[in-house]
């Protein structure tokens, strides 16, 4: 147990060492994520799960997405930028995720702001992701409420955390990104406070944490470990990152050193999580 | 006005202080930019303008790209790499911008060397672009001459600037890449001076600089400025970048720095501007 | 004829001072190189063939591409993320290619895993490429054996060979990558062993490699040299850029400056070719 852990939350969250055991075990299986992802960050997710120790594979056309999702370890969809054609290899990956029991994380990016993909995202929730990982507007919107602009979030994760809890039904865990990461589910409650201001000033990699979130769904049985473990890896290799940064250019590129480089034991002793 | 500015072009340019008053103006507006832009560059394009000061939205599909355009601070229209889908979007946003009122940007990528896409940017200038940024060989195809064999350029900024003159009855700015950037309405004319080779090693800079131009417009009533405020702001950190990289790989990484960090006050004593 | 070429090999492989010429060769020419590439890797690969020497355009729309092949020094055609739109795009490409003798390059990716894809990868496999570039498993598919689990490959370059032999019936050349580099025709064997781990760590080198294997074909009329030298000035760019590296993210930054900054004699001194 760790100190920013209290004694009575001990079933509620999870502990530094076993974010650091699931770490472990992601670098052992080197799980194959498949990405129906925006075209905007498809580069930065694969060099993402690269570093981080799992191997990408962006299937998303409708003749093959399918049958992909049935073999592939992970799947993540996310919805920055749908077209027709990656809509239909959407939902035929979710329908064989759903079949073959394949974990998969829907990221409904910039929800509530845009009606078409607002629909989207409200049909693919109430398909079952293993997963939602978003920002609070985004969370909110799929909760019920309105979203924000766009792509960026003008809600506080804390607001999010009620309406969260409304998606749990359909969704095993939910994950709302924010200065404090929060990750829950229908009765647990995660909160991951690593990272920097700089990760908002390089595109995507909400999206990719979206990704190492599939990556991580495949190495244990517990979903909620899971996107805590992917919120750890990549929060604490972002205050490595940041140290060695001038600006977010050059934040990005010590990210992906980071991540490669990041131990179990660096992870358990850093990490801030209660 | 600065030493680099005649005292008779002083109605006909723009000065150092205006142009860091407007990158003051961007920070603190953060102005919201739909891209529908080239997929070889949606990332990096994004990534200039979150280190600029901009925030990015890809919305690039026919279902919604009108209706955002009726709510974003800007638009840009790239037409490096169309398709069908893509090319529906940018007739619903250029119809929203027009009605809305969204300042917009044309950058007509390869026009002259392409048939179709030549078709489409004659089709999108006749709509009435608030700038169409290009190299010379594009801008030379849209007045009416012939293009390059594609991406670059093989005329010179200067002879393009009589061109460009001729589109400006459509277009209410239009902006000449090249060793010296030329900026230039109907009666006025921006020439900017800065920036280093390594601009045309790095994908997707010209691009980017459309994409900034968008964001600019978003900030002030008067387009040539704005236009020149994107230019001064990539090519002052341009200089800044080369001084520290070692080959385009690393210039890119220093350029998204240089962009972030620079100041109002280093863009006005170092802006080679007349 | 250098000391890792023993000399009854002399006539089957080439030599580090061809690899060099050659490297001049393209400098000089600047090769203009249509990609019809996957949307993960065409940032990457745009950046890698400036970096290199050439210039790249990506021209994957079905109205454009065919006329576009016929004025291209060289055409890529990889099947990453294949859409209905750019596999029509890749067919008009590949017959104009074929009728102006543009040569070209196919990157079967994940040929054998994917059932679609891998019928389009034999159908252009049959019309005669220039070269195949691909991993082990990627080339025994296409030989008629199975293939692997996606993007990576499960099989040793050595196992492929044989069956890359077989494709010489209607491929010129065909490019096994791996640990050491297998790059032949019916008759000719080279064998290349730069590089480094973290070159499987960075997405999309081998893509960007199947680009620079166009642009070397452009500046050669032997499609085997032209196959190696692409190889050389990779790998050992990886080697300049591994010594200077913490991990793949800054790798990838030094790579694209050490492919710029290579020079012929620094290739013919550091190329390990057998």
């Amino acid at each position: 147990m760790t100190p920013s852990t209290p004694p009575n939350s001990a079933d509620t969250t999870v502990t530094a060492d076993q974010l650091a055991t699931t770490l472990e075990a992601l670098r052992g299986a080197t799980p194959l994520v498949q990405c129906i992802t925006n075209t905007v960050v498809q580069n930065w997710t694969a060099n993402v799960l690269l570093a981080a120790g799992a191997a990408p594979a962006m299937v998303d056309n409708p003749h093959e997405a399918g049958g992909f999702a049935r073999v592939a370890s992970g799947l993540l969809v996310n919805l920055g930028t749908p077209q027709d054609d990656t809509v239909a290899a959407m939902r035929a990956a979710v329908a064989a995720a759903g079949a073959a029991g394949t974990p998969w994380v829907l990221d409904p990016v910039a929800a509530g702001g845009l009606a078409w993909r607002t629909d989207l995202a409200h049909e693919l929730v109430a398909l079952g992701p293993t997963v939602v990982r978003g920002n609070p507007s985004e969370v909110l919107a799929l909760a019920g409420g309105t979203g924000g602009r766009g792509v960026d979030s003008t809600d506080a994760p804390e607001a999010a955390v009620d309406a969260a809890r409304g998606l749990t039904d359909r969704v095993r865990v939910v994950a709302v990104s924010g200065e404090v990461d929060h990750v829950l589910n229908a009765t647990r409650l995660v909160r991951l406070s690593n990272g920097h201001p700089w990760l908002t000033k390089v595109t995507g990699v909400g999206c990719a944490l979206g990704a190492l979130m599939a990556a991580y769904a495949a190495c244990t049985d517990d979903p909620l470990l899971a996107a805590s473990a992917a919120t750890a890896h990549l929060t604490v290799a972002a205050d490595e990152a940041a140290a060695q940064a001038q600006g977010p250019g050059s934040f990005a590129v010590h990210l992906l050193d980071a991540l490669e480089l990041l131990t179990p034991d660096q992870l358990a002793s850093r990490v801030r999580v209660s």
